[in-house]
């Protein structure tokens, strides 16, 4: 048999398991690898094999090592109103979670929404970064580097575009620490989500610093970006998408859909979001936006350690007379809808649903669309999760959906 | 036509989206939703509906609203020599993931630390924590509220007990803001992640508060939890799992796997995860952490939002004489191997490979040995992101596997 | 001449400027010293030679090199009625600043809490901390030090007895990162602020745990303390005395005395002290803190640099019916009435005058009474600020008295 | 007599505590004020009193209320050489503290950084900040205010000239947050700290911005400034001056006058400054920067609060063959040598003798050699006190001179 030849291969080690795909076609080779791990850990799999999905695209561009698929169940919240710029319409939010009662955390938020006549959304700022790091021989060397950083932007920006014509540099700053120097490059990567063509041109402008400054180049990405952990400098500066929504809610929409008042909602804000986040020493003020990004992004093929940077966002109750004008800031959505995980089937359905798949006209407006929309969708939970907790309802949606959350 | 009458009766409103479930069963439920989502978006979804696990658990405990369930594709990286106290052994470790480049990278660290001995790892703290928040009249009140829990732990412990034979109260700590009270509850869940378990009993505790201090419960969860939002409480005091891995690598090693030297690891790490996360306000001071997180808790079916806490990973690399100690500390890991998403099919299998699905013997060992493994899945991603900074192949992997991270 | 004499050998070098004391009395040292440096600079320095001080004490304890003496004015606010378990009573409180309005702000500050029949304050926690930080071989020897720490208070305890009769290790904590152990001790340093007597124990301490686990002290002081940076340790746990101070005004009052009503102090607390410190990435969420507490600690012969950790400082406003309950919650005080510049005479004046000059009576009351009255003074600042923006004066006082601050 | 005249009618209420200097002159108030302090509180002052300072500039600009001056002893520290741009030279620096141990500190660090050659001075930046806080309708409303302030720099600067010819706007920076805007204004304010100038000219942009768009200004300080608060936002993006000082040292050197090594000095950096402050949750990474800034402030004649900003300072030591380089940076000094307490006749010398008083020549050079120097000076505590630590001495220097930082 074929497969035991390889196995064998495999087992005396004249085969790599990543290089199967090398010799086979995607289906067999995952097949032959899964069998190869079976073997080795006398573990059966047949769950993880049994995937629809066609996984030639996988491979090449999405994993290596591949032996199956989870399924990951995927619901829908909606319909939400959303009032963007980019996305204006009624839309049903895919969540992709195992987490129960998210879904219809979720759901009840986008009917108070749509009830009160949609969430208004904008995107304050658009730009991926990365920031390379470099040493240099003392602070005046750091000095010059950060001089010529800043006084040659458009040298800079001609450097990147040599690498990609998607995106393109729009800004640069030096940020000196001794001998240390991170330089935050911020790209416009349109409908991506532009990890990939913000590190490549980051390349090419890092291999320029180091040429015209002498100054060595310690890490293509210095942590000062921040990419996928917390940090401050994103809830500051912002990183991917800015994004902000708010809606009105009158008490009697509040009393109805939440059985609380808007007086409740503000003090849960105030004590839990505002409050509870300052005492911890937190950098996320909300109540479950990770919960919402995360579902939202499994769904639509985005990269899931992003949450992280979802989980610095900001929520707000304006306590008002008889309303509430409750909004969300999320300060760095890393998002898009090509690349990555978008282009595999299900993912992209999910996409679809959105209306947003693929490259939008002009380009970057999916992605944007795709930003507000998911905006929208956190402010639904914010809305849900503090009405829940308002009106003592937590602990009992955890016994009948067997979950617990924020 | 049964379908027909169902998106009628769902079109004009005589039946709930969510209320599928109620009058058929789960795989009709679910092509009825679906055939109503698509209907009215006019989006086809062929690809989410063609899922092949039982979904009948699934709307029970996972998910509301399912339509259907995206498919992500799943490597292997390994074999990972793993010494801990609950998992001594081998592991191929399952990431699901659609971000090229990530298993590779995985699966190289790994590598390194199995060419190495292993990777010793150890957990220093076990305990899920929920932080219900009161008001109180003045700030006389509010230390009497902190006095009441600090005094009567037994009685606290013991309203716990009411609700669960499987969690213990075992550490309540009151923190006193002005007239706001937040009691940071901490229970041992054995093999749970315990989030649900935790949420139930501190309700019940709560209430106890309410009733012998007069306090008001404002909200179950008060952010000094701090669950899904990155706050320096949990890396100070742990939350869920505190698990540190080490290894040592010689030079030797480091060059021929890694193709840069133990001087370059430490000086990446220097001014990347510790200089570049100190200027940028970050409360986490890796490399990746949060990528294999995310992707090790898709695999599993974990709450995939508690990436957020896992970002909170500090990174350390000591330069030795003619080697270097590289070792990972993540102070909060939220993970069980019973519960949530654990028993899908799909997820059951990745935790079975693991050999810790399902609970342990004794209760809380498969938890922990979960723990183990991800903490050296984590050291194997430090490992071979700062390997590939310091040796400049970063943008190159990039271009090669169509992503970007870090 | 005598004095030519010792310039000369200061010329030459064959005196150590520091050693004056050793050859002369204070007062020709600290004479002679300045006729070197004034030689040396060419800059004439009368007036900083016109104390009054008896400097025989501070060349001893509390400065070295001494020249002079700079003179920092001294306003007082108040009655400023604190209704303590230390201090009950109404207090003119003692501020030494160059910035004018401050006095005059908190003096306002006091007015309204006085007229409000006074402010509550308590007493949360009490204990000062250091940190010493050791290296070890490997994670299990982390986790070793980690347990022994934890397994043996009392030997620690008995160990920091041996140094002290008047401080007691209360506490000890261990935090593993890696290969690096930070253990925080804490102490009750009765009316001592104890930094002194916490390092001097602290290096018992730290020789027992190297001599018992072969661990490495790295450093007496490992920053985990945390010791005048600010550190959402210090937020969480406390640092020195911990002390919540409260308020009750109706709006009559707010009105009468701020210009302005309740529901703008709470507008303008949630704006700027809680949403805009979010925003900033702070960990303090107050106005003013720092003024106060740095006036009133160089009137009181503190440790200026402590004015870091008062600047974590909490405030809430609580809008009521028909009133408005402002409190702060101060979680890191650090001061004392004995040791340190308390022996100074113009200092200890300023101790009297609060009645807590030198020791109390039981030990520890008097440091206790002062953390009180810093505390309703802090809320005095606050109050005051909060109604200053919120009437929109700030500026104006800016112009009238030639400052600015918050 | 007139003095019991004036205690009687301070008695009575007829007469303000805080008006008495409309009635007679200063020292006549100031005797009267502490006459009834000593009177109402039965405290005797008389120290307070004999001061030899002129208050009649101090009542005026500086204080109110006052009944008397400290007297804070001073210690000089040096020659402390400096090559920065505009301060070059050799210097004695100024230090008033209580706190023993910190003068012989700081000196020996000077004497390091002179045998080495001196220390490298830059300033990178230079600008200070105030922010209003306005809030708006709705979402919306939020982003239009945040366009009208970023596409109408020059008519905010414009506005803000009206108040001011000495101090210029260069930057405004509006960040939202719901409904909340804040508007970060940065201004140039040459030799002034300059707080008192921003505050004005910042009410005056601020109405502008009322009238322009609507928005309501909440406060004019909303802390996104920030001022005295710490906070990521002035270590990211800096505020007043920020200077970055260096200075490499032999191992040699370090062994002669530290009595330990450059290995250690980087060891106790790196688990100290490093990893201590970030296992903190800090926001500063040094060692004892708010020591020196506290002392150097208080005999300056600064405002001892904005110590708070100086404790973020960012210390590192990259171990070099056979040397180490040490720097510090201080991304937030704000000092000036003109207005505030710098006018004071002892803290005016101290300014004479860093040859820095007044306003310089061009106008902002005096303040920025200032902070070049205290930027020298805080890299000399560094060093003495990392070296302290790596050769164990802390402890002993506390039992010799009684005290405790660090």
């Amino acid at each position: 048999m074929i497969m035991d030849k390889y196995l064998e291969r495999l087992k005396n080690g004249t085969l790599k398991l990543h290089a199967l795909e090398k010799e086979v076609a995607a289906p067999e080779a995952i097949r032959i690898r899964r069998a190869f791990i079976e073997q080795e850990t006398g573990v059966r799999l047949p769950k993880l094999g049994s995937f629809t999905m066609d996984p030639s695209t996988a491979v090449t561009r999405n994993i290596e090592n591949m032996v199956g698929a989870v399924q990951v169940p995927v619901g829908v919240a909606g319909p939400l109103r959303v009032r963007g710029e980019y996305a204006d319409g009624s839309y049903y939010v895919p969540l992709a979670t195992t987490e129960g009662a998210l879904v219809a955390s979720v759901n009840r938020g986008c009917g108070a929404i749509t009830r009160a006549g949609g969430a208004d959304v904008r995107i304050l700022r658009d730009g991926m970064t990365r920031a390379p790091v470099f040493s240099t021989r003392d602070i005046l060397h750091a000095r010059a580097v950060k001089e010529f950083v800043e006084g040659h932007r458009e040298a800079l920006a001609a450097a990147a575009r040599e690498t990609t014509s998607h995106g393109e540099l729009v800004g640069a700053m030096a940020l000196v620490t001794g001998t240390t120097v991170h330089v935050r490059l911020e790209f416009d990567t349109k409908d991506a989500m532009g990890m990939n063509m913000v590190t490549i041109a980051g390349e090419r402008v890092a291999g320029l610093i180091e040429e015209r400054t002498g100054a060595h180049l310690v890490a293509l990405s210095g942590n000062f970006c921040t990419d996928k952990k917390p940090a401050a400098v994103n809830g500051i500066l912002g990183r991917g998408r800015t994004v902000v929504a708010g809606v009105n809610l009158t008490d009697d929409l509040v009393r109805e859909i939440f059985k609380t008042d808007g007086a409740t909602l503000a003090e849960v804000n105030y004590r839990k979001n505002l409050i509870g986040s300052a005492r911890a020493g937190s950098l996320g003020f909300n109540a479950q936006a990770a919960n919402v990004i995360a579902a939202l992004f499994i769904a639509c093929g985005q990269d899931a350690a992003h949450v992280v940077e979802g989980s610095g966002t900001f929520t707000t109750v304006d306590r008002r007379e008889g309303e509430v004008y409750v909004a969300v800031t999320v300060p760095a959505l890393q998002l898009g809808t090509v690349g990555g995980g978008t282009g595999l089937e299900t993912q992209r359905e999910c996409l679809s649903l959105l209306g947003v798949a693929g490259g939008g006209d002009p380009p970057g407006a999916h992605a944007k669309g795709f930003a507000e929309i998911a905006a929208a969708a956190v402010l639904a939970g914010e809305l849900s999760l503090l009405g829940a907790l308002g009106a003592g309802h937590l602990a009992r949606a955890h016994r009948a959906l067997g979950r617990g959350k924020a």
